[in-house]
């Protein structure tokens, strides 16, 4: 019944057994012939701990973290139905992305962009009349370009830091760290907002195609944003396959529209434009067109860039050569992009398709529609693009957490976002996307589409920090092809700010102040977190102290005890135990209770000395640290040990019906100097 | 800077100051002869302790509660010019009520209830036309005589149960405890309603004064329960010294009142009721008058009674001789309601004055204005009856806490209702009713004057246990009077039954079934908390197991450190202080760094073993306990001690920083078999 019994009076250590930490228990035994003796080996648990290769070296099992009975156990299935069963860490580059996966994961935000990325472009420049709408291919054109350009200096940045590219990395390598941490800060918002508008983006693709579940769209955005973080719990190689699906499904649909277009165009046979029924024409302002719509027009597209910097971000996910798989990779994924963003772009304008001023239909359905009719090849279309617009958040699943772990590498975020879970995922930086996309989007009540261009703002400063990085780099080190570096990185630079300027001024009151904001605060906390554990380091590390082994001396060992019980009983014993002089101290305000308590107290605690201090007050904390600062007086050099009874209930809500002083007292004691506390917990209701 | 220092590497006891428990260092001395010895007796810290009568007794001064430094002082400072300094325990029946403070503590509640009653009798009646508005003086007549009924009984009750004469314990007592803890309940329910009621009502009846502080009148409630919870704090006589001016203010004002308008009505002059400008007469109905309306505006000034167990409840306040003091302001306390209440009621029909439509002017204000026109008069009267509706909560504060009191000694709810604060208030309920009262008001927007007649309820179900109670135990004992006893507690049950079904049913969809669904809910709560009580008594308690000392085996002595660090050094030492064979565990999932480890493990750990369990799934908490496991096999008896070393940083949002993973740890092991857990805090910003 008691958790632990009395075996014996005496304290000699040959009447309990010895034990060995190495868990190697070695019986000696008597051979037959006399003198004979021979030594036996057994280690205990062997199904759960192995001997490792070096002296005093275990090495832990995979049973150590499966529960086998009860409760948890079913949690532990549920847990493996759900993002399967651990992975030892030596399978780590096993779980690495093949090119083909890491376009599916890392290129879907950019992709999903060309799905809406023409139609953004078009509507600005419809402010200045349907005149001007010819300027979309050539503006397609110029993001096509600028493209390039980045891609083209990515590849150098991937060459040169074959670990990760991540703008925080160069910025911080070449720039100082707070440039760093500005470009980890506004990528780190840039994240969370990809979740949120793309998750409610496609929603709203949904909902379009099936009106009657718009009344949920918030839930179903939840849930989606949550089966994404399931998906991302499994870890990258298998989030991978299942999220590779829909962006292939979309980027062949696509394709194969655009090809059918192309050549019915090139054959000279243009489908007229017929809008359906419940098109309208966009409303024409008196807007007229000067630098700064096209500057705007342009801003709307350029969020397909950020593929470019998610691939960077990502470069140790790649199986090994990892660097040589990401550019191609990267490659590859602006390659694709082009084609099929020139490739709306060009058929929209060909076709003389216009927006739909209600909004009801999206410029890729008309020009669907246009080709191909209202039946079959519109629908499949339709899903791709809501499919892929929802995908577009696995980006950030992926980019997020590895970022996260880079900062908290580095000491600016707490140490469990650089932990690698089950899976060898970074569940903490999964599971913290999860939860703030899904705060904004019930915040924002799933309609956050607004916000579309804002988190363009933080891809191009951290873009323009990264080229400026590398610009920095070039003229640092003038290896060779320096000045050819220096033209590509220059070119980058210069465009990404440009860019930066753009969408932050043409969209600062649609949301893009929010982010110039957040960015400074988000910064602040970066930087205080570091702080501390930079303090903490110099507070803490052995580096600031002489060698050697401490000695602390004796604990005083006191037992508070509030009334004569079995868990009272038990700590006593503990405290005895460890202790030659323990001293049990009780804190009443009922001197009656005391006395009778004195008088029962030989018979159930035996030599045990108690000590009543009277509190005529009725505090029980107060006396209790005066009572042992007289202690330490006494011994000034000498900690005290506070054993604690706890009782530990059956049901979790009888907590609240008990060990409120205990916790009280435990926070006082966790502030006072040269104190220990040992809880002793009391288990009533296990055999 | 380290919280203990080596002082020696041996552990001879010689070395280190032995400490006497009880405070007393016999110095040991030298006389100036050869073998001359004396003893020398320092008691440190005289100022906080002080030695008791018994051997083995201190005495906590109240220096023991004081802060003296630092912000804590700040906070001790602000909390003594809040409610005042400790109260010593010895001070108890100093701190008593004298009649007149009882009565205006117990009575504030029914004798504010004179301000409205009559006109909610009215406005029942009136449903039936304003021919029937002659009944409200025979049915003012008719509370009277019925209060007078309850009075009687209850002066019986008091004289039964001179310890305190609350429902719960008159029906626990004679019906057993099922019903009294149905009587409890009730009454908590109903102070609680009480306290949100009164507040709303007075709030209200501010705002008509006052109409610009509508907008506020949530907060101004919220504001007049923290005043009211801080009167309280400073224990029962301040806060009776407080709150008696309104009430005597209101009794005095409107006995003049009554006194004036009598007067003139007997000298034949009876001034003629001239509706003010905004008044507008009731809207008539088709309801005829029968005797469920007659039972529904009887029921409406039945609240008056409430009063009567108010005093009961309280008996244990006033001074000695309790009983005597508590019968005698009873009685009081009915003649001065009885007074008011017909006296309004005779006035408002004499002067033929009808309630107002509009609900803009209250009768009283009517009647006021009627006999003393729009005057001085007038705005006193209107103060001293906002006054009062506000503090008819005081008497909910004044028994809520006792009733709790009473509950916790019994074990119905936690010990800590039973446990009197620094100023002898049951500083747990007070703060309790104040909490629940104000998430009320909040959640109704301080308009909860519709629950009036629903509290009535309540009290009226309390009642007739009590009375019903009173019944069982005249029957039972056949003491002297017993037939007279019974008689009238007998008309007490049946009048108090009556009125309990009147109220449950003519209000039972305005709010009384809220009550019926609430009692039993808090019953089941109340009774599952005492058969948790009563479960751990019996688990716990030494009666059930032999007496003798209970003896522990040495403890297996485990210290899991994460790096090595000063804290994990500090936890060593004293792991080794108590331990020859204490361990230190590393669990790891990068064997490179525990290679490290294991390098500079001697220049800095000395002679501790180390052990490395490596983690190749990454978990942490697995693995260790594992560890444990095998450990306990090769001594299956001996208890193991985890030794951790928490940091305490400079900030307590640092904290989230750190020990999230000792604290998901201790988590564990607290729920484990014959384990022990002891914290080594590291305070590195303490000198």
């Amino acid at each position: 019944m008691l958790p632990f019994v009395a075996v014996s009076r005496s304290r000699d250590p040959a009447n309990e057994g010895r034990v060995d930490p190495l868990l190697e228990v070695r019986e000696k035994r008597r051979g037959k012939r006399p003198g004979d003796a021979y030594v036996r080996i057994v280690r205990p648990y062997e199904d759960t701990l192995r001997k490792g290769g070096d002296e005093g070296e275990l090495i832990a099992t995979e049973r150590t973290i499966l529960e086998r009975r009860g409760w948890k156990a079913g949690v532990r299935n549920l847990r493996t139905w759900l993002i399967g069963r651990p992975i030892h860490s030596e399978r780590e580059e096993h779980e690495r992305l093949t090119k083909v996966k890491g376009l599916a994961i890392f290129s879907s935000d950019n992709i999903s962009s060309s799905a809406y990325g023409p139609e953004e472009i078009m509507r600005v420049l419809a402010l200045a009349g349907s005149g001007v709408l010819f300027l979309t291919l050539p503006l397609a054109g110029l993001i096509v370009v600028m493209l390039a350009i980045v891609t083209l200096s990515y590849r150098q940045t991937i060459k040169a830091y074959p670990k990760g590219a991540s703008s925080y990395i160069v910025a911080s390598d070449n720039l100082g760290s707070r440039f760093g941490v500005l470009a980890a800060a506004a990528l780190l918002i840039g994240y969370v907002v990809t979740v949120a508008v793309s998750v409610s983006a496609g929603v709203a693709a949904m909902t379009s195609l099936l009106p009657a579940i718009y009344d949920d769209k918030v839930w179903i955005s939840v849930v989606l944003v949550l089966l994404i973080m399931l998906g991302n719990l499994r870890g990258i190689r298998e989030s991978g396959t299942i999220f590779m699906v829909p962006t292939y499904a979309y980027i062949v649909v696509m394709l194969g529209i655009i090809a059918y277009g192309v050549a019915r165009v090139t054959l000279g046979e243009v489908p007229a434009f017929v809008p359906p029924p419940d098109w309208e024409p966009v409303e024409q302002t008196t807007q007229v067109l000067g630098l700064f719509l096209i500057l705007r027009a342009f801003s709307q597209g350029a969020v397909a860039l950020t593929g470019v910097e998610a691939i960077s971000d990502g470069v140790p996910a790649f199986r090994p050569p990892e660097w040589k798989n990401a550019r191609t990779t990267l490659t590859w994924a602006a390659i694709v992009f082009a084609v099929l963003f020139v490739g709306i772009a060009f058929l929209v304008t060909r076709l003389g398709i216009q927006p739909d001023g209600s909004e009801r239909n999206t410029l890729l359905s008309l020009m669907v529609r246009t080709l191909a009719g209202d039946g079959l090849v519109l629908a499949v279309a339709q899903v791709a693009t809501a499919l892929i617009l929802v995908l577009a958040a696995n980006t950030s699943f992926a980019d997020f957490p590895r970022l996260s772990s880079f900062l908290a590498r580095d000491g600016f975020l707490p140490r469990q976002f650089a932990f690698r879970g089950e899976r060898l995922a970074f569940t903490t930086g999964i599971v913290a996307l999860s939860a703030v996309a899904i705060a904004l989007l019930i915040g924002f009540r799933a309609s956050v589409s607004g916000l579309i261009p804002l988190y363009t703002l933080g891809v191009f400063i951290a873009f323009t920090l990264s080229q400026g990085g590398m610009l920095a780099r070039w003229w640092r080190r003038r290896e060779d092809g320096w000045r050819a570096g220096l033209a590509i990185n220059g070119l980058g630079t210069a465009t990404t700010a440009v860019v930066a300027v753009v969408v932050g001024t043409s969209n600062f009151f649609q949301g893009a102040w929010l982010v110039i904001v957040l960015v400074p605060i988000l910064m602040i906390i970066l930087m205080g977190i570091n702080r501390h554990y930079r303090d903490m380091d110099q507070a803490l590390a052995l580096d600031h102290m002489d060698p050697g082994e401490e000695v602390a001396p004796r604990p005083i060992v006191i037992v508070p005890i509030a009334r004569l019980d079995r868990p009272a009983r038990q700590a006593i014993a503990f405290a005895n135990s460890i202790s030659t002089e323990a001293v049990a101290v009780h804190v009443t305000n009922d001197p009656a209770a005391a006395d009778e308590m004195r008088e029962r107290w030989p018979e159930w605690a035996g030599s045990t000395e108690l000590v009543v201090v009277e509190s005529p007050y009725r505090a029980l904390i107060g006396p209790l640290l005066a009572y042992m600062d007289a202690l330490q007086r006494q011994a000034p050099d000498r900690p005290v040990l506070v054993v604690l009874s706890e009782f530990v209930p059956k049901h979790w809500w009888e907590n609240l019906l008990h060990n409120q002083t205990a916790l009280r007292l435990k926070l006082r004691l966790f502030a006072r100097r040269n104190t220990i506390v040992a809880d002793v917990p009391f288990h009533p209701y296990r055999d």
